[in-house]
């Protein structure tokens, strides 16, 4: 009896990239290598789930294990990212069709597929194309968001890296200010993500600990911003430790319930003008307290900056990907790896299964009891949870002062289709 | 006959801090505690020259060994800085006359000035002090800015750590858009400081190298803003590469001589607003070409970045602190350890002695040379400058996910005078 030729697999990578997306690619790319008696070749998708919309594969088996193994320490997504979330059946069968005809035509028998709620929802639509269109598949969803709101994993993957450089680099930008503000800057403010969660506003909390005390106000979005009560607290630190940090999330929102970006600015012709929340901010400390400040918004250096990411982060990011593939060879189908604390001190993780269903459309928020009472500072336990998410340094490698990262050859898989497909 | 007791040190820290400037301190101080024969103590203004005139001095021979040899791996200034400039004799001779009192009150031989272009003319103005009021002293100038734009020396400590972050993160943020682009950001704007020169925006051009090529747009403050032509570049980039990086510096003006920051925004009441360029450019690119894009302002963050530091750079920070204390023992007076460039390839460089009257007051601009001529680009001759500046990490000690940044005691000096001085 003649063995049947094993399944290929697709993996893609959605929504925002991170520091360590690339380490899940590594994870799934390495572990399929080692059972090639199981899984055929990895395809990726050039651009997300885009790729295989428009048959647009990439033959990761056309990459060096060397290439593959730098993925590990290299920001970005080295495939193509895409915002793009598939509608319901109901709503677009033409997609799924689609899919389905890509996957058939190129022998895809797994589907992995590595982002955030989004995805994880598209990531289970595809899963139930067995039952629903009678393609046999397995899909796996590959946790990843900078946002940490997936729920049932303790933690999400790229994550603990962006927390760790708003810690690291709130710590900095502070003891800089400290320095100077005998006779200049008193008020620092720097902005960060997280539109709807303030799981990396807090992060920037971290910046002071019981050896390194540091004036921090953290402006959550989970927080009514309150302009009275804030200046009150910024005008008490300046005048106790001369100076203060405060990290403001781009989500913070005002009584009126708008954005406190969105504040109506226009240039000197009328233009509507677009700005951060961060010189908004500073321009309020301006003229309520005359205090002379330094603003900065970190935008994707925070989410992209490989050169300071959590070892754990980067452990944990590859572990997802690696897992995702041995739950596939187990059979797994509408799964998701999700990482478990074990305990704290010292910190321990493993990696459980999670159903996709309890996962999809779920955004998990922080908890209250993580954010002090006042409403601009972390708890202790806040601080538990978070301290060892970015433990660990994991340097690139440097050439000439420069971090080497990894560029794939991405070369395409041969089309088997004659129809186009757009988006 | 009885030996006379050494005279002490004066130290101090000058202008806006940089990730390097305390690994001169603990070049000076280290150098210091080896020659107990010939200086005595080591006293640091707290506050730069403030402390001097306030007599608010801090006694370093408090510090432990091991403290002082963090301050290698610690970003900021230790001991405080401050802006704030001598005016000339004429102008303010009860400053100087102060100065003398405090220096005689506590036996101040030595005077090491750490600081940028107008420090070298304080420092200048206090070599004088034997001359013009007869009080013996010996002045050092130890190099620092940022802005890398002291005559004589190659370069100057603290230019080339920032120079490393900008070229470092403008390399990581470009990946992330490059894998945005095919459904989101295209342009990705980065501010970055210097307000006359573009040594620092000119590091941005690292990013892209032979093995890693990054399509990047540097916005000079030494050539003006012309919109259309600038609009025509990121078009035709984006065409070719799918997005494009813009590396602006907070100091470039528009056809009309006023920096292209201050762009006359006022809020919905009316009021003002101050606002960086990054976000003035990035909706410029809205309106003419209607690109996604991203924007940040790496601010402080930049120059306290010691996490990410040039070990070339700290190496020459040390030793310019170094070789200022050797040559006082010389008996030098009104010099500066400047970085003399020995070779390219591999890169050497030793310490020369630059008097300090061809220092003081002296920008040194950007060659006309190390711009392309359409602009927007760095030469080879400028990358062969910039390259060897930004080689090495040197990365500092971690606990719990932080860099361990040294706190020193900074326990005051008794004071002895009875008169209090305002300056």
């Amino acid at each position: 009896m003649p063995k049947s030729r094993p399944k290929n697999a697709f993996y893609a990578q959605s929504g925002g990239v991170t520091a360590v997306i690339n380490a899940s690619a590594s994870g799934v790319i390495e572990t399929a290598r080692k059972h090639k008696n199981k899984i055929g070749k990895v395809y990726a998708g050039r651009n997300g789930i885009i790729g295989a919309l428009t048959e647009d594969l990439i033959d990761t088996s056309r990459e060096t294990p060397r290439a593959i193994a730098a993925l590990r320490h290299t920001p970005s997504g080295a495939f193509g990212s895409c915002r793009y979330k598939l509608k319901s059946l109901e709503e677009n069968r033409r997609e799924y069709q689609r899919l389905i005809e890509v996957f058939a035509a190129h022998d895809i028998g797994y589907f992995f597929y590595n982002g955030g709620g989004d995805s994880a929802d598209t990531c289970l639509k595809v899963s139930q194309l067995s039952e629903t269109m009678g393609y046999p598949i397995q899909a796996i969803h590959v946790p990843k968001t900078v946002d940490n709101d997936l729920p049932i994993t303790d933690n999400c993957p790229g994550f603990g890296s962006v927390a760790k450089y708003i810690a690291v680099s709130t710590r900095e930008a502070s003891f800089d200010v400290a320095s100077m503000a005998k006779t200049s800057t008193k008020v620092f403010i720097i902005e960060v993500m997280g539109r709807h969660a303030g799981w990396i506003a807090a992060a920037g909390g971290l910046a002071s600990s019981a050896d390194t005390e540091i004036p921090i106000l953290i402006l959550f979005p989970e927080v009514r911003f309150d302009r009275k009560k804030f200046m009150q607290k910024v005008d008490q630190l300046v005048k106790k430790h001369g100076y203060v940090s405060v990290v403001v999330s781009e989500g913070v929102k005002g009584p009126d319930d708008k954005f406190l970006s969105d504040q109506g600015l226009k240039d000197a012709f009328g233009h509507a003008q677009l700005g951060g929340v961060a010189p908004v901010v500073a321009n309020m400390v301006k003229q309520d307290l005359d205090l002379k400040y330094h603003w900065a918004v970190a935008d994707y250096l925070q989410r992209a900056a490989r050169h300071i990411a959590s070892k754990t982060d980067v452990d944990q990011a590859y572990a997802v990907g690696r897992q995702a593939v041995r739950m596939a060879l187990k059979g797994d189908n509408a799964v998701m790896p999700a990482i478990k604390r074990v305990s704290n001190q010292p910190y321990k993780w493993k990696i459980e299964k999670a159903p996709l269903h309890k996962v999809a459309n779920v955004e998990k928020m922080m908890p209250k009891n993580f954010i002090t009472r006042d409403g601009f500072g972390i708890t202790d336990k806040c601080r538990e949870y978070l301290t060892p998410l970015i433990k660990g340094e994991d340097y690139p490698p440097y050439k000439n002062g420069m971090p080497q990262y990894i560029r794939l050859k991405n070369a395409p898989v041969k089309k088997k289709l004659k129809s186009r497909f757009t988006p």
